[in-house]
């Protein structure tokens, strides 16, 4: 369905740059000279270059446990053994010397990850420096982000454009590549956004799980089109979050085979030993959710060790592999290793001294010896020609099998298949009465007809929150063609598994779904969804007191009002069925903005007036009785209470009252729309304004004005039918009336 | 240092009854007409009256698998082995009635738990049916809180007050004392608020926490005056979120030995078979935490494999004990029974016909038959004679030691050692300039030597948060008489388990603490505590871009609006010293809402006009140079931004303008005061008015009306210096003064 003209350079670049300053617009447009692309051939290409890895010899003389070794110098006479140990210590030193420089940042993960980074990035990954967003390359997260000067002084070894010595010297300043975490919006090479603990894992099983649906829905015999590693390091603090067992649990579920999270073992947490805190077994838990693992016993030097450990998990291919590496947190500091102060702070200029006599590091700040700047350049051909390969691969693909060709190009590229949106269900005033839940399962089954990428599911409610596409399966272990997720009970997990989805591939579109009143549960990674620009449909329904007997633990109050404060989400509270395809429509079209649908769990009424149009603008008129835009009042509803506010208005107008209906859905979207709009929807001159809501009436002030009156709740709900909430509350059409003629 | 003439029954039922709309007044009064009490003695009493537990002889020949047995008869000729039987049907067709009759609801825990349920209140646990907070009774919890008609049938037939068969019959209905989850503020009995999945078990850790410490620190040799079990029931749903893992983590690094936790294994959640989602060894799991972990495999008639069980469970003190009994959901159920149908919906009319002939029930509905409801009445004496017995021992107890009895009866009451505010450090202009974290660890160390109750600690960031009390070691598995508590990065669970150490006694007040932009992670819990009427204060520093390069990742913007959103939430943001210390001894006063006490990572001065009194009025002017409430523009700040406001006031009187400077430090405090107060703070004739605060604008229309401005960040922020982010985003005294010239 995907046009065949493939745009790939394009789709790619797509994914980059532009800050949320730009959310507004549906399509995001780039500026191709802001990156710096190889000239390489795209799909159509036959480039036959064929690629050879070329590997270190096994550097079985490695082993230098005994790390206060004698200075050593700069010379090419190494041994290439040496010269591990020696990019090693580039990357420990790169760390130490942009921390010093910011005196900001955590030197300790990078100096005892670095054996890690070095096997990683070096000798195991496949990725092409040039196009960080080559399709088929393996990912790598680094969960514990506070350690990002690892990731950076990584990627500013292989060649990555976006992090040469300048942005290293900036580790941490304004308007850097090199922020304090890892965010993926910043710095081209970064997957996904990290720093908030617990996060980045849940986001590598996401990426693997993209890895084997793709897989097992585009490869055939002989053409392995979709075929990569996703790599994760996380630490204590990654591993006592919920977050990560959730994910954890679901990734051993899954049977991810191709996932391999290295722990980074290192006793040390920011409050000392992990002893005060953590003394579970970690091992036989990950043992007990169904993964291999492995433990390194000297990941500070044994880097057989960690080569071995990883081969033995690739070998697994039904369960993910945790490597339990143990390390010394801030690795070759004669006086800080091994403790909470290298964590998170600077060194200090003295012990950085002590730690170049140490590891016998005689160059200045920043300097990356010149062998070992020789010895990761291959990586920028070496990727160029991986990529190449892979092109061909898709080209020969494409000939024989153009149907999965299109959908995965749609797929790679985020271009949506033509005419997509004429899918969308519309309704008139006389279509059946139903709950914006159910309606949001029509929308949901139509795209998943016409969006190749389109796959999700619910937090084990998806008989509440209607999300099941009729026409697939569930995705499982044996199944991973299927496009429904079961979550189980994990929605945090969830959440970041869903950013990990969305930030595969720019035409992955996963949704996912439990009670609105839940988000709590993921909140967090919602507002990484919002800040690492993750296009995810987050189905939120039982919105309201309107769920009724579950009472105050399940209805949301403040909800709605949270996710509008909070930047770059999209909050939608389709009032019936139009406005329901109108938010799905708007929550496909902003690739770069997770939307938050608010859904009813009881029927609603197909209102006259509403449009998939006016839903996109967020704010427009219904219904109206007056002209010369000068109604006497105009009533504002959202979701279930745009028919109160209807009915209301109704009833005004038999009194003989000019009264205007506005639905404002989305206080964002109509945040975005030209003061000329706004002013034809909500004249300023026309301060007699009425809004209702069944939430809180936090921020409506800024709707009604100081001569409006805002009608909500600012209390927890009841246990009750919902009839009768509504009504001991005071959310009523009488209410309504009564603060209509106050105001007016 | 708690007065002697101890109020013990006020404490009690202080605990009680009043509802949100009552946070209001910071002293909780009460009326005791609305709970019945027994006639009991009081900590004075010398009551001699022994109590003596009757237990059921061993029912070896309970074993009826074949559940379709023939329908039995009500009669006195039965065996104590079939009155056993006869009260878990009777628990069963209590729930399968209420279900009914609300036509909502859910039957399938109860019907399949029935049995854990009878055991536990009829055989195992120490309570008082009369006086629901009695001290030392055994707390349970139903962590799978949707089963609540299985504790209500339990509170029923025990004698509690609170639910009696009309509240049975008006179970899920306005008003009602059975609502749709179990809520501690609707249910004396209840003790905690369930149905957000996996906080009950969480807040189980933080009453078995909660237990240990207290009989450490004042259990004496032959005076075991602290001395109960906590039990709780969770499901497949429980195990499955990220926070139980937390706290299941926690409980086992701590060896909470009297944790008692059945798991509710029958396989089925909401969207049908665990299969699909969750197939981790849950037992290997629990073992790695270091949990006891027994497997009861017919929990649906093995009597005695529970009873074995729970024996075994007390005879391991040194680690918690997960009973895993494997049950069906909807036992009894001939065509439902095992199945997720059974989970969440009435049986429907044929079904409830079907059950009861299946478990030969010939009864009415919610008829108690005469031998169970003459079995269970014994628990109302015994439970008198219980609380007796432990009020003659606390009274010998008080007579040897006087000193460690007034501060434990100081945390059974809730009631404050007189003066403690006095304890709270004040400030001049000329006090240096501090974070406001630091200020708050001057303010935690001050009321740590003065409040018996008083006890918390952060997320693995005490160094960062400032929160360590100085005087104490750590609550540890063997020095649990200490009070700083290390959760490790587990806010989640951090907050639950906070809600139970405020919910075990009136007068523990648990603090916690983690990074403001991290009450993403725990906010879920931070509702209940709203919602439950927990007093919890949560501690949350680095509270905005000011806390630089750790980036957007690490920084609040919407999250000041968002709990100013939520319901029975104190959020407070103090800008110095005086305000530090004005906002605990709200916190500490305000007995029934949690407070938020948002704090800086930067140096701040003290301001002058600051003061704790103007603080506990949420709004208030600090300095003015207008007269008759008439200034040409009132500037409002709070926390950090205040001093901004003050030097925009400064620069702009240089100019001649009359210029009021208010702090805005709790708007909820504020919305409390007159209206005559708030008027001569913001006068509603001056609508001159600019805000000023390091976070989203939304909800600020409400204060600076549509004529004023508000200065805020409604982006996400940024990795850099503090100062250069506060610059670049205009959070500025200059930025204050072009707005102030403009709106005036």
């Amino acid at each position: 369905m995907a046009s065949s003209a493939l745009p790939l350079s394009q789709a790619i670049l797509s994914l980059s740059i532009p800050r949320h300053g730009s959310s507004s617009s549906t399509n995001s447009q780039f500026s191709p000279s802001s990156l710096s692309l190889p000239t390489f051939s795209g799909l159509k290409s036959t480039t036959s270059t064929t690629f050879r890895r070329r590997t270190l010899p096994p550097p079985a003389a490695v082993r230098s446990p005994e790390i206060r070794a004698s200075a050593t110098v700069e010379t090419l006479e190494k041994t290439d053994n040496a010269l591990v140990e020696k990019s090693v210590n580039t990357i420990r030193f790169l760390a130490i010397d942009a921390v010093e420089k910011a005196n900001s940042g955590h030197p300790g993960l990078p100096m005892g990850c670095a054996p890690i980074g070095h096997i990683l990035y070096d000798e195991i990954m496949r990725y092409n420096p040039k196009n960080p967003y080559w399709f088929n390359r393996d990912r790598f997260v680094l969960s514990a982000g506070h350690g990002c000067m690892l990731q950076y002084a990584l990627l500013h070894l292989a060649g990555y454009d976006a992090v040469r010595e300048e942005d290293l010297k900036s580790f941490r300043q304004w308007g850097s590549k090199t922020p304090g975490h890892p965010e993926n919006f910043e710095t081209p090479g970064v997957e996904v956004t990290t720093g908030p603990l617990g996060q980045g894992i849940a986001n590598a099983v996401g990426l693997a799980l993209s890895e084997k649906h793709l897989a097992a829905r585009f490869n055939k015999p002989g053409a392995e089109i979709v075929d990569h590693y996703t790599y994760c390091i996380l630490g204590d603090g990654c591993q006592m979050e919920g977050i990560s067992q959730e994910a954890a649990s679901l990734a051993g579920h899954w049977g991810l085979g191709k996932l391999i999270a290295f722990y980074d073992d290192n006793h040390i947490s920011i409050d000392g030993d992990t002893e005060i805190a953590f003394t579970e077994d970690v091992g036989a838990r990950f043992e007990a959710l169904g993964w291999h693992v492995i433990w390194v016993k000297n990941g500070n030097t044994g880097y057989d060790e960690i080569r071995a450990a990883i081969k033995e998990a690739k070998a697994v291919t039904d369960k993910p592999t945790m490597i339990k590496v143990t390390t010394t947190i801030g690795f070759g500091s004669p006086n800080k290793a091994n403790s909470y102060s290298v964590h998170g702070s600077a060194l200090g200029a003295k012990e950085v001294e002590a730690t170049r006599q140490n590891l016998g590091w005689p160059y200045e700040p920043f300097h990356v010896p010149e062998d070992v700047k020789s010895h990761w350049s291959r990586h920028v051909p070496e990727g160029a020609a991986l990529e190449a390969g892979w092109n061909t691969k898709f080209a020969e693909y494409e000939k024989k099998y153009p149907e999965e060709a299109a959908d995965l190009k749609s797929i790679i590229t985020g271009e949506l298949p033509a005419g997509w949106e004429k899918a969308l269900p519309t309704y008139t005033p006389e279509s059946p009465a139903d709950a914006t839940r159910n309606l949001s399962q029509q929308n949901l089954n139509a795209l998943a007809k016409v969006l190749p990428g389109f796959l999700g599911g619910s937090a084990d409610l998806a008989s509440s929150n209607m999300t099941l596409m009729k026409m697939f399966g569930d995705f499982q272990k044996n199944t991973p063609e299927e496009r429904n997720l079961r979550f189980g009970v994990r929605e945090h997990g969830m959440g970041a598994i869903s950013n990990g989805i969305a930030l595969h591939s720019p035409g992955l579109i996963p949704y996912c779904a439990t009670f609105f009143v839940f988000t709590d549960y993921m909140r967090a990674a919602i507002r990484i969804s919002a800040l690492s620009e993750s296009r995810v449909i987050y189905v939120m329904t039982h919105d309201s007191i309107g769920l009724g007997e579950d009472g105050p633990t399940h209805q949301p109050i403040e909800h709605l009002a949270s996710f509008r404060a909070m930047p770059n989400v999209l909050m939608l509270r389709p009032a019936d069925g139009n406005e329901t395809a109108g938010a799905y429509k708007v929550a496909i079209l902003k690739s770069k903005t997770p939307s938050i649908l608010a859904l009813s769990r009881q029927k609603l009424p197909q209102l006259a007036g509403t449009s998939i149009e006016g839903t996109a603008k967020g704010g427009y008129v219904i219904s109206d009785n007056s002209s010369g835009n000068k109604p006497d009042v105009i009533l504002i509803g959202t979701g279930s209470e745009l028919e109160i506010a209807v009915k209301a208005a109704d009833e005004l107008r038999k009194e003989g009252k000019a009264v205007r209906v506005v639905s404002l859905v989305s206080w964002e979207l109509f945040d975005e729309q030209s003061a000329e709009y706004k002013e034809s929807v909500l004249p300023a001159a026309v301060t007699a304004r009425v809004s209702i809501e069944a939430g809180s009436t936090f921020g409506w002030e800024k709707i009604v004005g100081s001569k409006g009156k805002a009608i909500g709740i600012d209390r927890f709900g009841a246990s009750a039918p919902a009839g009768k909430i509504y009504k001991e509350y005071g959310i009523t059409a009488e209410a309504v009336i009564t603060a209509a003629k106050q105001v007016s």
